[in-house]
């Protein structure tokens, strides 16, 4: 035998026995091996959760990175190693935005992250020991769940509409799992997966639950300011400030992104927090990439000072008229027995089908027979619970598209019910 | 009393019991803390191990940017979310590249990643739980360290130079911390902190040594194309695929990055592994910051494919006319007593004072007094030892501060030894 076909047929190794205990839970799930296919053409996606490109600023963004680049010593800088922390002109503004959002707080109290996600990353690695306990809500964002698991955490629903639950029964619990509560995470505005918003006194009982239980808060707040309308609640760091009296004394940290607004590309987001976990986080920044891109850095700077409420103000027009087409192609066409969120924001509808759907087997349906794609419900949940609901973006397909999507969704549906 | 100076009298919250246990490996050294002032004019750095910015190919890094940006259909796509492993055309290219240093794989054997640090990160990550042993030379890269120590690991010195350890006395040294061998950690081309190539047979010993314990060795290149004079040794990788046949039977994971090359501000960094351990590390990728900037990415693409062989040139003269500098001027005025590495490649040199010279309040004095910085040795340590070592980097004086401030280091030693 050639040693080339023995090379071939070499043995490939079993790593299974050689990683840490946490690998356990980083497991890929069926559901997004299913949503792998979705970039077919024919295929209206309702999935993705992510902003529509047609909305990038592109002549801005292409002035902004030749701007940074112009001179040799800006462009210099912009492509150099920088600071853990991130860009001081860009802490420096984000400061003046938490400001307008009544939170009031110093450059200190800001780290540049790569988007939110990463700053999600960061908050579980320095609170999470194995078996503590996260609260989250039932749903909760994926991307959450994915980066909480993997430092092998205990869920606990966080109920913020019933009382069932105190803080007793919460600490009991964790201690029953050999662990501490942690934190409490949700998505306030516009929520990830539900569309959902928190209602001022759904924000006060958390702060008083969190309170109770001595534990901080993570406020994740990608969509805030994508309202299309009602009114703006108070985010749950500014109503914390207003009792405890200084971002040092507060026990919210809030995550904001830049990615909903302008663009993904830039992976720019950050923590707002106390300096002294800002000053932790900093250090986890350090071990875990350095620092972000300083070059993509200028271009936030760039875009921010330059255009942040002109794009607001066009990303809202947008995506209004899609959750409008949304709305009404779901009230037009979809059969008794199902019902949905009606979101005042963001980007996502959550749609609750009659009991006995399952929404993982009905994706295999949807992309394969009627063009569409959305993300199951279980996805959703730590448990994988309620397979009769499912997630719908708006945000990709044009009004015609989500028309003619919810309209298949809907005759899928009804289809399935005569089955 | 009015609000307003209660509120800035409000007591901060006690956070540190709150933290993971890991958090107590995160603190901030005094190295760190006196290296933070060395950015003055006045003093000339021999501390940051990173590349001169005078070498960045500004012009192409513009044309790079314009074209990715030109039309908006690569614009959109550039400013999108993107796949969590990376650019496909940038993995291609990296394959090429892998291929020319000896190591056959596929795109499915490369992960993209923020920088080679993002990869250190993910790999303890996979492999280390608390407790476990990383084996790593004495001294090492400090980031290293900084990644690793998170995950609460056992350090164990990687000694290849002598053989008073066996595979046996690693693995119970192991056992006796409570864990197991989990990785061995090596810097092979110009190492930092050292600048010292490890030769062919030490390779050979390391590849035998972790067959003999069952270990994957992290393999982490980042200067490997800044060789000056001598002869390419094969990269670890390409040794064990030489006996193992293919990258998917290795037990070698490689880190390479564009950072040292180009430039750092893209942040683009990369793993080549078993499609195993990829795919493991896909899951982390997506958890940890879903992917690398695509627009960055892509400007990577432009570069490698258009100048990487002229840029690997440009730097080599470069770098290879400042380590000459720094090794004559030390030949020229360091006093008896002290001794120094010659590298063939990368952008350090270590320099050994006699015994009793402490490098860290040597650094105080070299800042304040002289001019002059460079990183203690204590830093490459886990546990700090060898306090007469100190790192100097060449790569960001110009010839004449080279001389000049090596000049003064010496002066500052000599009145050291009269105290």
């Amino acid at each position: 035998m050639s040693a080339e076909i023995m090379s071939r047929e070499a043995e490939t190794m079993n790593w299974e026995p050689r990683f840490a205990s946490r690998a356990a839970g980083m497991r890929t799930s069926e559901i997004r091996d299913l949503l792998r296919v979705v970039d077919q053409p024919g295929v209206t996606s309702f999935a993705g959760g992510i902003p529509d490109s047609a909305l990038f600023p592109l002549a801005d963004i292409r002035n902004a990175y030749q701007a940074v680049l112009a001179d040799d010593a800006s462009a210099s800088r912009a492509l150099q190693y920088s600071a853990s922390e991130g860009d001081p002109a860009l802490r420096e503004w984000i400061v003046g935005y938490m400001g307008r959002k009544g939170v009031a707080c110093e450059p200190e109290n800001i780290l540049i992250t790569n988007d939110a996600q990463q700053g999600l990353e960061f908050l579980c690695k320095l609170f999470l020991s194995a078996k503590d306990t996260a609260l989250v809500t039932a749903p909760t964002y994926l991307g959450a769940l994915q980066a909480f698991s993997a430092y092998e955490p205990v869920y606990d629903d966080l109920r913020l509409a019933d009382t069932n639950r105190t803080a007793l029964s919460y600490r009991d619990a964790a201690a029953a799992a050999q662990g501490a509560v942690k934190f409490a995470y949700v998505v306030p505005d516009f929520s990830n997966p539900t569309g959902e918003t928190l209602s001022l006194q759904a924000r006060r009982d958390l702060l008083r639950l969190a309170g109770e239980l001595d534990i901080p808060i993570i406020e994740d707040n990608p969509y805030t300011d994508l309202r299309y309308d009602g009114e703006d609640v108070p985010a749950i760091q500014s109503l914390d400030l207003a009792n405890c009296g200084s971002i040092n004394a507060s026990r919210v940290i809030h995550c904001g992104s830049f990615s909903k607004v302008f663009t993904p590309g830039l992976r720019v987001g950050w923590i707002c927090a106390s300096s002294a976990i800002i000053n932790r986080l900093i250090l986890i920044k350090q071990a875990s990439d350095l620092n972000s891109s300083a070059i993509n850095q200028a271009v936030a700077v760039y875009l921010a000072t330059q255009l942040f409420d002109e794009q607001v103000k066009k990303a809202r027009e947008s995506y209004r008229l899609k959750r409008d087409a949304m709305l009404n192609a779901l009230a037009a066409y979809m059969p008794e027995g199902s019902h949905w969120t009606r979101p005042e924001g963001g980007l996502f509808v959550w749609l609750t089908l009659p009991e006995g759907f399952d929404s993982v087997s009905l994706l295999q349906k949807a992309i394969a027979e009627y063009g569409i794609a959305f993300v199951p419900g279980p996805a959703f949940f730590a448990d994988g619970r309620l397979r009769n609901t499912l997630r719908l973006s708006f945000s990709l397909p044009d009004i015609a598209g989500i028309d003619a999507g919810i309209r298949r969704l809907a005759a899928l549906v009804r289809s399935e019910q005569r089955l």
